[in-house]
């Protein structure tokens, strides 16, 4: 006997294709009574699935995908690291893609993703660009979607990020608990959720110690290492009143020592420098950098759990399991004299 | 009608499935004649490409895959940076995927984008085992693979690798011409084939200067860093006469740093250090790292090149394709007391 396939099956039932796939596929939206009359059918008829069917070739696949900006920050590779712990426990193999925050790759490759080839996706944003309708598609695709860290704000996914506000307000109370009173505030980017929140800290930690805000100690993220480099030296030469630096992003706090150092500053005397950082060669530093700390393994982690719950159960994920993790200030000797030579 | 298939094209023909297959796809390895008859026939019956069919999946995934060990090293990450120069002028993604130095992973992430997944791959191998079999069978199901870095030296495809051993002899003289007598090698891993070159120069560099080897001076990277500073720490106490350290991967002379302050030694008065590194940090640490610095982002770009050559031409990879790039010692502060303030 021939064997059945999806079409013949749906016939019989008097149901949709896309109804009888998801009842033999367990998925949550498909009532216990049409799984069982679904299945009891495939069985009579000796239903085998087609392996080459897209639906079921995502079911299969055991891969998920990782869109994350770079690798050379090393944020992401700990991320990386709290990921493939939970993908190899859950026994997934675990692909990246990288988009060296080009919003346009992202969007191709969410496509390319959404075409059966993974069973899930954890998303750390691009940042030039407002449209995410790229990552709704692989939800509307059944491909479940968690961001982390650069997220996107008005998602109806889940969210796993740190409290940026907090720590980026005790970051710039820090730098003035140690007598500085001119801040420069280096900014990964305008447009991103991690971006604006740690901007609202910066802001409100100068407010509360009766400190103006001046547009001018604001520097965005350029094209390039080099141009980060040159504008923080044309900030420094224009302003030479400035005794602190918040760099909001790792590169941008090395970029400030080349450019204190081309400029003949000592740090911490002339100038203090704290970084968002998980330089693992922080403390061997010249002086050892002052950092704010993510957990970025344990982000990791978490949002890969958050992922692997909705792909083995066949859940959709919710927004209301988002959670936020806490970072952690590291004081070293790039914001306090006595502690340069340890 | 209905449309023919590959296997009623196949029967027709007196061929079989696969050269019917290859003769379509253009494959090099079939004759003219046997290519045109075999489209003339497809023409004459209709005959349209089943998407789903395996073998043309891998050929319009219009994606390349990535192993490598890991990403936290900078070697990587510049190297990731050149591959996607060259993907991205051919229209290509790239997937990568981390073996974590894991044999068994890097055989069964093969076997997955053997599965008709990707164009083709670039792999760093794993460094625990001589069983390469799986990427063998990558090349035999039509999958091209080109290696760099840490390279199979038996192998018929291309590497694309750096001059380990010259380089390896050159940071030992340098440290010898330095004053240094007594000097550990740090080394990151027996077997592979840079670990066994990086060694040979280091050994070469001390005979031709008259100095013993010694088997003691060797330490082999463990399985965490922390373990790591422990092994060059204990080495460092049982022979308080070592005025040297090269280290052959980037982590270990890290961890070389944290050792030396641990045990109150000043480098690079009391011991100088040097390493293979792509840190971009490596100016900003106390002291400067004198490096061993690879061509990271152009063995990248010269490894994408060979295989988009394969892939875009339907030509197979040969071992004349080889390609040995130069790498440049950087003298900094940790082997030069007059360098560390500059």
């Amino acid at each position: 006997m021939k064997p059945v396939n999806l079409k013949q099956l749906a016939g019989e039932l008097n149901l949709s294709v896309a109804t009888v796939s998801r009842a033999l596929n367990d998925r949550y939206d498909i009532s216990q009574p049409t799984k069982d009359r679904v299945r009891e059918l495939a069985r009579k008829l000796n239903y085998e699935p087609n392996p080459y069917a897209s639906g079921l070739r995502r079911q299969q696949s055991k891969i998920i995908g990782v869109i994350i900006p770079e690798v050379a920050n090393h944020f992401f590779s700990l991320v990386i690291n709290g990921i493939e712990e939970v993908a190899r426990a859950n026994d997934y193999h675990v692909l990246f893609y990288l988009t060296h925050d080009d919003h346009q790759r992202e969007l191709s490759v969410a496509r390319l993703l959404a075409n059966g080839r993974v069973e899930g996706v954890l998303v750390s944003v691009a940042n030039d660009k407002q449209d995410f309708s790229h990552l709704e598609a692989l939800q509307g695709r059944g491909v479940p979607v968690v961001f982390f860290d650069r997220v996107q704000e008005e998602t109806t996914t889940a969210k796993v990020t740190t409290n940026d506000y907090e720590s980026s307000y005790e970051a710039t109370r820090h730098l003035i608990d140690n007598g500085c009173r001119t801040i420069a505030h280096l900014v990964v980017s305008k447009t991103l959720s991690i971006g604006k929140r740690r901007m609202q800290g910066y802001t409100d930690a100068l407010k509360d110690s009766g400190i103006a805000y001046e547009e001018e100690l604001v520097v965005y993220a350029q094209a390039s290492k080099a141009q980060d480099i040159e504008a923080i030296q044309a900030l420094l030469l224009k302003r030479p009143d400035i005794d602190g630096i918040f760099a909001s992003v790792e590169s941008l706090a090395m970029s400030s020592y080349e450019a204190c150092r081309n400029l003949g500053l000592v740090i911490p005397t002339d100038i203090k420098v704290i970084g968002f950082s998980n330089l693992e060669t922080a403390s061997l530093l010249d002086p050892p950098l002052t950092t704010v700390t993510q957990p970025a393994y344990a982000i990791g982690q978490e949002a890969a759990r958050i992922l692997f719950q909705a792909i083995i159960k066949n859940t959709p994920i919710v927004a209301t399991q988002s959670i936020e993790l806490k970072s952690e200030l590291v004081v070293r000797g790039s914001t306090v004299a006595e502690m340069v030579k340890l």
